[in-house]
């Protein structure tokens, strides 16, 4: 697994995507992630965000404990898939790093992990309704988003332990998206572009859907033929992908003064 | 079709609305169009607008493939109605700008078009139901908002082919608006300031219109009547139309520190 | 009715309630009360606000055609009840100002009107649902939010004709409030912070009453008791009204950089 | 109780929470809640927010008559449990101070206390729906929310004496949050910290339950056993808790031009 991103990723790679070569790109790019997640109202004080290290895929980047509204390079830590850090360093990591420790051992096609909570995904997961593609921007969630609810006894629904985060990782499965019960999402993606992308469009979709579903009415959803072409193309294509990053990138540069000069 | 813009757009330029009248002002107002649309919410990294070249019939003006957030008049692109770019330059174009070049040789009377993808229209457009006009600046909707659902197999639902323009321009008729089913709208216009007040309006309607649906209760849409009498007089009537165009450049010109100066 | 704001607006400034007494008090109250309805999103570019003129009370000022968010002083015209321009000049007024006009001949007791569009009270004027208060900053909506329905055939929803002005200030009654069918609202208030303060709490009743209403489950309003004790108290005593305006104007003066400075 | 943060607090600071030793600490803290309740939307221009004298129990801070917009250390007044001002001025106190001494003397473990009035809650408290946890950062709300209906005839809705005080105290008892029908809510905790946690997060539960009822579908909600934990470690744990205030404190800083530079 040290050979760094997977032939998969290479692909999206090929594709034109933000895919890192160096450590200090998947730094600038986790950084940004962040940045973009608190801009664009995904994550608050809470939520996380990770990218496979590109030289080492036995390890991850992920910020310090502090909102992701704040991250900065200096607060990057670079933390192996047990969860253990590997930065010399005094700075305290993530309590829930475990889960993205865990997925990305088992995804090794998959380079970049999402834990948030925001509010559009609470109400599928109590109600166990499955969330579907509604919009072609929500065609990435055509192969279904299971939900979890098998959490350890007093464990805060927080998912702190070895043997949970295995748990989290066998129940997303293939899946890019899973829910965590009363609690929010986990996603992952090839890169981390497509995996911003993925968490700013499972809100979108999942706000559309719990609107329509309200009215009582029946509603067409995209096709599983659809829905792949649509991911493929008009999603994770290189155009879209690459203009929706350029975009929350604009936006972060124009409303967080200390990120006005990045480059 | 090459003496320019119809004459039923001059009668509109006649009731003092900003038709443009020289390709710099059309390329002016084309790019305060993105970044009004974009300022208001209307646009994310998506979706785009064009406008007719006011001494050309046959082609148009449209950024090229960025989001409208960051257009300039650097990324105007001329652009024929068959999708060819006009312009000498290696700047990208939309792949759905078929959609803008189709509409636009089927309205020979109208001049500027909008697709877009904001949230309000999708539960209409999956559950096959009709927006109709319940506020006064909704009346612009009275003949209709057909729903498309012909999509190309394996395109990812976007429109792309000039097969599917045409049949895009055939669907949309003589309608202002129509919406593509789990996508989006196209919206026409004969000018871009009649264009951005038809899609932020629209949005306002729709937002409305589903509020109300939910309760269950019955509504008084506005009659055709009522409507045809509101949009003409209370929506694209020389003065509201103008005091809306302002609103939305002053309000860019404060949020947009680069159009700060902007004549 | 030359003798200036009446009894009852006096006593309203006995209780310390900002009533402008000379000209240019007045003058700059409107343009605050443009400003700040514009700022909290209860006027976009249409909509306009009006105060009588407190050394004459057969005339009133309000702002020419332009929208609320770019009024100066500059820009307040005086006119007369019957909707003539008093102010020597060309610039253009509000087609509908003729609403001010006679509600403000009907309403003696009476110096400060609004007419403005937003979204929340529409679904109760096309689906003839009473608007009531439902919580404590609704109260002075207890006698009642009558919905008109009696538009001029062919004049676009918009009160245009002294007549039918006449007939809105006839159905506007002694209530503070009235909704227009698919169009919106007028309001009525004894000063200018009292109008600001029904606007922006009419928007917050009406959202939250209309997201009870879908539950279905049976609502427990304010008594009239209750109301009319809230409304002297809680919403028009001068404590919360004075407080409720000091915390507006400081919010247009941080979002608006021309406001900066406003004494 | 002249003695100052009780053992319970105590422990709350053993657990690296932020509450204060000195006077001045307890007032700069009580400027940021302010300014961070009206930051993210919580407080508008009325509801209020305290906390307990640390060298003096029997006192509390909190700002004179003003908005939680405008708030600086200059506002603040020392106020005894009974509602009378402590600190030699002239400046006005807000009426129902009364609410926080009843709450601070009936709750000795306890140090801050929050009035407001947000949208959120007021559905639940006018049709008698019990707010529940249904996300774990909303697990603080599982010993129950009461409804309180027991006004002062004529107060306006208002809790504004002594004896209405003691009946508001005695109606929380032993819970943190409370609601009062079709007014708003109040909240108690044991630092200033968790108060802001409780309020921001009362209203992302309320929000989501509320959602979650209208599709009329079973939910599951916390288990008290599940929300006890998460309210340990998940929201009150000095780590989240720690995260929360900084990431509220980073964008007061940047929204405030004021507070720019508050150490």
């Amino acid at each position: 697994m040290t050979e760094g991103f997977s032939r998969d990723s290479m692909r999206a790679g090929n594709r034109a995507e933000r895919v890192p070569k160096t450590v200090p790109e998947a730094i600038q790019q986790v950084v940004m992630a962040n940045r973009i997640l608190s801009n664009e109202g995904i994550l608050d004080a809470l939520g996380h965000v990770s990218v496979r290290n590109p030289v080492n895929a036995a390890t991850f980047f992920q910020a310090r404990s502090i909102s992701p509204f704040e991250v900065t390079p200096e607060d990057i830590l670079e933390i192996d898939l047990d969860g253990d850090v590997v930065t010399q360093t005094t700075m305290k990591p993530y309590g829930e790093r475990i889960i993205h420790g865990a997925i990305l051992r088992s995804r090794p096609e998959m380079n970049a992990v999402f834990h948030g909570h925001f509010a559009a995904v609470i109400p599928f997961s109590v109600t166990n309704t499955p969330i579907r593609p509604i919009t072609h921007v929500g065609s990435f969630l055509y192969q279904g988003v299971p939900i979890y609810d098998d959490y350890e006894p007093d464990g805060g629904m927080l998912i702190r332990t070895k043997l949970e985060g295995e748990r989290i990782a066998r129940h997303l499965g293939r899946h890019r998206v899973h829910l965590l019960r009363g609690h929010g999402c986990n996603i992952v993606a090839e890169s981390l572009s497509r995996l911003v992308a993925s968490a700013i469009h499972l809100r979108e979709n999942a706000t559309i859907q719990w609107q329509t579903l309200l009215s009582g009415k029946e509603a067409k959803y995209l096709s599983p033929e659809e829905a792949e072409a649509a991911m493929e193309i008009a999603l994770f294509g290189a155009s879209p992908i690459d203009r929706m990053w350029r975009y929350w990138v604009a936006r972060v540069k124009r409303n967080m003064p200390d990120m006005k000069d990045w480059k």
